[in-house]
């Protein structure tokens, strides 16, 4: 997806909706051109409000469609905008469920103006099957005792500590949000089941010797409906360096009342055993909460004493930083 | 897929390319009217040669074109023998890589003629994603140090042993070949990554108390390109038995030259580890050996030796039958 970005919040009733905008805005500030919202926007994302014509003006090459919404379903009257980006040159980016094209008027624009749909949630190239063969470069991996616990904030947050002390480091896209943040990488959920590790090994390939790949985990291998893709991006990453992901507050599994969450041990143990299958020197080097549901003190204090009792650095990358997770990186 | 059956071999070279309507003649025979063979046919089934509209006068429903080819293609001068059977009433079906609809001739007589076409490796409904709830009846799952081991042919042989037993229990093919057997069922290595586990929930829903849900496994959790597969496979399942297949004397991982397969204990151990996720109850009761590329009397003492040192029963399906697992089972 070629930058700079106009960001389309439509008309979403919240904060909340525009997530995948504000990630963009947080992570890659500097391809943000502005945001575009419709009358009654919710959201507000703290960047200049830009029309669509005059963003074409100042060279946007990307509208990016910044929203979740319930359903994943691309509202009707969004498309006259969508039409209008792409007669005025832009490309049109989105992670919503329905695809760009579903919309009869969106696919005859793109026909007519040629230019380039990018559903991100829907992989459209083949890939091959993953083979295990060990690649050249380094590769690290965030996993986590459940979904949606800080996996792709902390793999974003290491990446730019990385950059900051010249490592050769690149985050590895594997969901919508994280592929419309960076532009580019592999929706791997989405991916035929057959294809999962291999879809991981084609994200990440071989590389110089002293290159880290930052890959951005999903799910959890104690999630009951998403392990399968769990283990297959394990495999497919060999990941050399694994981070834990975790958040204390969740009362259960994400979507399924009654199910309680691993321990942070058995799920360490639990992840460095399948992962050895492709890469037996794989460590654990440390563990990253999101400490967003306690206040400053109990986070403090939840840190310390699950630092203590794993022996690893334990860091809120929200609040902290990830320094002292790259501290044990080289 | 509506029976009796026609089995189309097309030309294909070879008796190994018609495994598939093999597996139907030796698993469903009761299914089958007959075979049709093109000029230069390297296979034969066995049964009786039949021509298409004879097949249609004895009232087959369905013809299936039950041969493997390297790369999945349909030769395009089966297309003629294909519409013929549409246009005497028949459905066709197919576990090649390549759609029946991909030719154009195919799908107009689909639509001129209103048959249905089954395209078995490719799922076309969708499923909601697992969620690990407890189901009502039994599940038993065969599972594998590696991919074709075994594990749907053990599985058949377990279901003919329990009903000749009068248990009630239903085979639950997933993959393609299992389906051309059965009629029914879910290629679960084509379905959506994040729909692995909800797929086998869909596949094997609740059931009475007394019934057994007899599922077919797929890979092997040590297989670097499908341990995604088969972990959904295991958590979907929620087996309350496992079933290890094995073959002895494979020297690597199928399709992983380089690559050992892990111990018959290591596995069970993995497996078992993994499945109490949603059945805390798993037991692993027992071990089928493909022993095929053995003679009878290493044969034996394979069978033997395994048995004694993992005190389960350990039995060749091929050779002996499974009778010893289901002696376990109640």
């Amino acid at each position: 997806m070629d930058s700079p970005y106009l960001l389309f919040l439509g008309d979403v009733p919240d904060q909340l909706s525009a997530k995948t905008a504000e990630g963009v805005v947080r992570w890659r500030p500097e391809r943000v051109l502005g945001q575009n919202r419709m009358e009654g926007c919710g959201a507000d994302l703290g960047v200049a409000d830009i029309s669509i014509p005059h963003a074409a003006a100042k060279g946007a090459k990307t509208m990016i469609v910044g929203v979740a919404n319930s359903g994943g379903v691309l509202p009707g009257h969004w498309s006259r905008s969508i039409v209008e980006a792409m007669e005025l040159g832009m490309d049109v980016a989105s992670g919503l469920h329905m695809r760009l094209a579903d919309q009869p008027e969106i696919a005859e624009a793109a026909a007519r103006t040629g230019r380039k749909l990018y559903d991100v949630r829907h992989p459209t190239r083949q890939f091959p099957t993953g083979k295990g063969t060990r690649r050249t470069g380094k590769r690290l991996l965030t996993v986590g005792t459940d979904c949606s616990v800080g996996k792709m904030f902390t793999t974003l947050a290491l990446e730019k500590e990385m950059r900051k002390r010249d490592f050769k480091a690149d985050f590895r896209a594997t969901g919508q949000t994280g592929i419309l943040i960076t532009g580019e990488g592999v929706s791997i959920d989405a991916v035929v089941a057959d294809f999962i590790s291999g879809a991981v090994e084609w994200l990440s390939p071989d590389n110089d010797p002293d290159h880290w790949d930052l890959i951005e985990g999903q799910g959890s291998l104690f999630h009951p409906s998403f392990a399968g893709v769990s283990l297959g991006l394990l495999h497919g990453a060999q990941a050399d360096v694994l981070i834990m992901c975790h958040e204390p507050t969740r009362p259960h599994m994400r979507g399924i009342p009654g199910r309680a969450l691993p321990s942070i041990q058995t799920c360490i143990d639990a992840n460095l055993q399948a992962a050895r299958l492709t890469n037996s020197a794989v460590q654990c080097i440390g563990i990253a909460v999101n400490t967003s549901g306690l206040d400053p003190a109990a986070a403090r204090d939840y840190l310390a004493a699950t630092e203590e009792t794993h022996g690893l650095p334990c860091v809120d990358p929200a609040r902290d930083g990830v320094a002292r997770l790259v501290d044990r990186l080289s």
